[in-house]
């Protein structure tokens, strides 16, 4: 049996990562390699539930502090329930978000710390790092604008322009930190089938 | 203007917590000193969605972890939307359930261990300790009698015999620990009236 492998992808809004999920899946269903395609929030029942309550338009006084929490509960339960039994049937993961976007989101971006978010998910993801991560990297300016010609804004879509900023520049820290080993940036300004070609590259040792 | 404080009411399910919450009200309301009860989880539109997804008989395949990461989103939000505000306006707080439910629940009956529900419960409630906190103890076997006799149990009410003994010894240990300072143990298989007694005399530096 093949072994399982978990997949992130990452990155600021409208980079594109729905456009080379596609890609990616077609690639391992043309290599006959099992795969499950997953998101955070969400990808249970419960995690969809908490989706819900993260995203609403409703919720706009949520504090930072409530929204790291439920990010992590989500993620407690998409790896105990979904992620974990699909790597141990030997299935490649593809999760689109994962343990980086809070790290970038509510540690960075919403000043929580990188040290307590850290603390917090490696207990909820029970010490589960992907095996590669994608990281989408656009302008900021570009990629809000690609989201809102796709569809209307959610609560952390309508964050502000510095907010985007901020996010971007978390997520290069976060690549240079790693150095390479984990995380892959992808520079998603590129045309669509260049951008695939640099994914095709960073995820050939699931199918060479 | 009077300081504000904040009381927690603790203990086991069917231990009498709502009866003497209206007691203690009523009291407040004789002394003309301004309060404001609240519960947990929920206490806000935020805490109120999360209380949902906690409580809801549709998830038995909650993952402790999860529900642990949930009661503390719950809690960030409420002391940050409605705790720390009516505290600083100078009212007295009454929560039914706050961190020492926590504790008791997910770190000791679940096994999550005290040490990590303290450190993601110590940032969500940003430090803010009760003043007072007044633990119900009744044997687990009167506890779940009273609490079927009253409503349809619920998720975690359904849970089996030993789990709640667990959960009353647990709080057994937390009283005993604090020393008397903050937790004050009340005797709840006693008659109404003499819990109202003891409830009163440890409520008494707030009307005296």
């Amino acid at each position: 049996m093949m072994q399982g492998r978990l997949i992130t992808l990452e990155g600021v809004d409208g980079a594109g990562k729905s456009t080379q999920l596609l890609r990616i899946e077609q690639e391992l269903k043309a290599h006959r390699i099992p795969y499950l395609l997953t998101r955070e929030p969400g990808g249970t029942s419960i995690g969809e539930a908490i989706r819900k309550v993260l995203l609403s338009p409703d919720f706009g006084e949520m504090a930072p502090e409530t929204e790291a929490l439920l990010y992590a509960a989500s993620r407690a339960q998409h790896v105990r329930e979904v992620i974990r039994p699909a790597l141990q049937e030997g299935r490649i993961v593809l999760c689109d978000r994962y343990y980086d976007s809070s790290l970038v989101y509510q540690g960075i971006a919403r000043h929580l710390g990188i040290d307590w978010i850290k603390y917090i998910n490696e207990r909820a993801m029970d010490g589960l790092m992907p095996d590669r991560t994608l990281v989408f990297l656009l302008s900021p300016a570009e990629g809000l604008r690609r989201a809102q010609q796709s569809h209307t804004p959610d609560r952390l879509e309508g964050e502000k322009m510095a907010f985007h900023q901020v996010v971007y520049e978390g997520y290069v820290h976060l690549a240079q930190q790693d150095g390479g080993n984990r995380i892959v940036p992808i520079d998603a300004a590129k045309p669509v089938e260049e951008v695939w070609q640099e994914v095709k590259k960073a995820l050939a040792f699931l199918w060479e």
